[in-house]
């Protein structure tokens, strides 16, 4: 077998696996590096939050997947990127230094909180499977309090959930707090009124799920109502100090805790030893050309959610969407592997959707426009089929079965597990 | 309906779930505190540890069990249990105080130390599921940072596993980390050759499950020989020091971390008011009569492992099993509901099993012996019936099945979710 050439991969979302399936391994010897040791599924996260799927449902580790390749196989490496020397074409991680030929970064977005950075410590977030058990024990814990406290309006206020931002993981999981409030409390917390609970949901625009159809956020907006959470429309927060949200045009609300689903950015990587000036564009997104070539840096592409390019059609750049990371990853690997890099990439719409609780959806595809029952059959299956890994979707059914049946989430365990310092190996 | 005596059970295990099952609730007004908001099933918590099962799998949450009571239905109660004040009849946790007419304590083991307490800090244990998804974490870190260890000798040192105590969990946790060296990781961690794990158990008697038959001995020792596992019998640990087991005759050897499995104890429970002098006996278990109730406070009992009397047939006192907590809570349910508790407690022991891997299994149930697949098939089908909770048992099968036809273990994911504070509303 001739030298080949080390491809590294920087991030194993949609995109990074993507390009690990198609990129041909006879020709390149290939490494991903991720800070998980699995592939998770970001659509999903927030049933993760509500205590509907567990973590092992929406996770497939890399190396099971690795595990299955035939000879030569990829590495994995477990790592956080800390810095991308581009002059030696070397990769530095918190644990150690990896040389490439070819850099692809997928590393995707993480939250923003735009000029209140205070915000991290004080709200909670949905990018990653871990944010999201942290938000299970939160809702959780917070349930269980109320059933001990005897005062209504400590109960109340203890119960008082805010989500900010409308998008889908927004209207996802304001729903899924409503389901919580009416079907499970009266059942599982006799203690408690649903009265006693408040879901609002803050959206700074004029409709939710702005990506979709005038419809679908009509539907949307209806669903929310019909599952008890208020929402408010054209409003943005602008601080959250001692339980007490305040909006733009001056309202002020307490709030238990508030949920931030209303801004991404990318994830900051420092590439050092390079010469083009500005590589960073809008949302801190790494510039390429329409090739997905970060500027200036002929063997590096930055795909996905992390990268932005511009033209005619998409004068703002590509939405940041599952759908165009795994197109952007299939484009990337198909290039590599042939060479050639002659055609630029071209997205192709697939449409959108979004779950906002039991028997509701909405879903965009080319000209139809789905809701209610149907649109929730076709959410469900497009999820079930893109999930990674048999056992996962067998276990994902179950559960969605299990839920349907019961009007119940059968997960709702609180764990304090991993609180225990990992202080020997980490890091 | 007349006023209702009030019982409180302190702990939701084996015993707690039993007596919450059994009781009349028509003729009691009952209420149960847990300091989880589920109930585990503590035999299978190594198979959370080695990624074999999920935390969801093996976890009932109590509210779902007491949302399908008929009313009038039990209260549940999340706490830490502070201090039992016999005197005033009133239970103080973390979060609140609790009066009671009947009070069942009911709380169970936690890991003993004996002289060494430091080793709390060092050692890895299993005696709840936050502490078996710390072991798991720690695994799967430790093969993550051997496999980009190019040192062999780090390498050997990172992956050197000691297991100390060969009773049921030692063995258990033994045998899936030697399927773990021997199945796993050939195929996943190309980067580490199986020599360069070591396994060993370390058990002070002279030999393993020591509650079993001298048969179902000889047979784990034989089958962790073929996981590759070594076994010292005879022996003790006396110190664990950077990274260096010491045993009891001088022999040392490097781990790159203890399992520890050697001992239990009561946990401690502060009961105040009580005019008897001594009611703690061996291990730190409350000493009762042979009907459970402990000595000098009538109407306090103390069921399960917890618990201690002494008869002619079990001068130590009855074995801290699964078995005899949920004779106990049934004994105790039933005296309660009766008002008469005029016969003894008598023990009916149904025989036990442990699993060391895949096709490995002993049992001794009654007159019969069995090992090898048919031990195993038993040991399968008496843990999956015993599993509480429909979801639960069909989710098991799933991931044994699963695992049984891909030689895996399909939830190897490393969460660091819980790792946040729960600083809001936890204490």
């Amino acid at each position: 077998m001739p030298e080949r050439e080390k491809v590294v991969i920087l991030g194993g979302g949609f995109a990074g696996l993507r390009i690990l399936k198609d990129i041909d391994r006879k020709r390149f010897d290939v490494h991903i590096v991720d800070r998980n040791n699995y592939h998770g599924f970001p659509p999903l996260f927030y049933q993760v939050a509500s205590s509907g799927l567990e973590p092992a449902d929406i996770a497939f580790p890399f190396r099971r997947r690795l595990g299955k390749d035939k000879f030569p196989r990829a590495r994995f490496h477990l790592g956080s990127v800390v810095e991308v020397d581009a002059a030696s074409q070397t990769v530095i991680t918190d644990k150690e230094r990896i040389s490439y030929d070819h850099l692809v970064i997928a590393l995707g977005t993480t939250n923003n909180f735009f000029a209140d950075d205070s915000l991290r410590e004080k709200v909670y977030t949905l990018k990653s499977i871990d944010e999201a058990i942290r938000l299970r024990n939160e809702i959780i814990l917070r349930c269980e309090r109320a059933a001990l406290e005897s005062d209504e309006g400590k109960r109340r206020e203890m119960l008082t959930f805010v989500v900010i931002g409308g998008g889908p993981a927004g209207v996802e999981v304001a729903g899924a707090l409503g389901e919580l409030k009416r079907y499970i409390l009266k059942r599982e917390y006799p203690e408690i009124s649903p009265d006693d609970m408040t879901i609002r949901l803050v959206e700074g625009s004029s409709r939710l799920l702005g990506a979709m159809s005038e419809k679908a956020s009509a539907t949307a907006s209806e669903d929310l109502g019909s599952l008890m959470v208020d929402v408010t429309l054209g409003h943005v927060m602008k601080s959250f100090e001692d339980g007490v949200v305040t909006l733009d045009d001056g309202t002020a609300f307490n709030a238990g805790i508030v949920v931030w689903t209303a801004g991404v950015k990318a994830v900051p990587v420092n590439i050092t030893g390079h010469t083009e000036d500005c590589i960073y564009g809008r949302g801190g997104r790494i510039v390429t050309d329409d090739r997905c070539r970060v500027k200036g840096l002929g063997n590096v592409y930055a795909v996905g959610d992390i990268g932005i390019f511009t033209d005619d059609m998409y004068p703002q750049g590509l939405p940041q969407l599952a759908q165009v990371a795994i197109q952007e990853g299939r484009f990337v690997a198909r290039c590599l592997n042939r060479g050639d890099w002659s055609s630029p990439f071209r997205y192709s719409d697939r449409g959108s959707m979004a779950t906002i609780g039991r028997n509701k959806a909405v879903a965009d595809i080319r000209g139809l426009r789905l809701k209610g029952w149907a649109g929730w059959m076709a959410w469900m299956f497009i999820h079930l089929v893109s999930l990674m890994g048999m056992r996962s979707k067998l276990s994902v059914l179950l559960n969605w079965t299990w839920s349907y049946f019961t009007y119940n989430t059968a997960l709702r365990i609180l764990l304090r597990g991993s609180m225990y310092p990992l202080r020997k190996m980490e890091g």
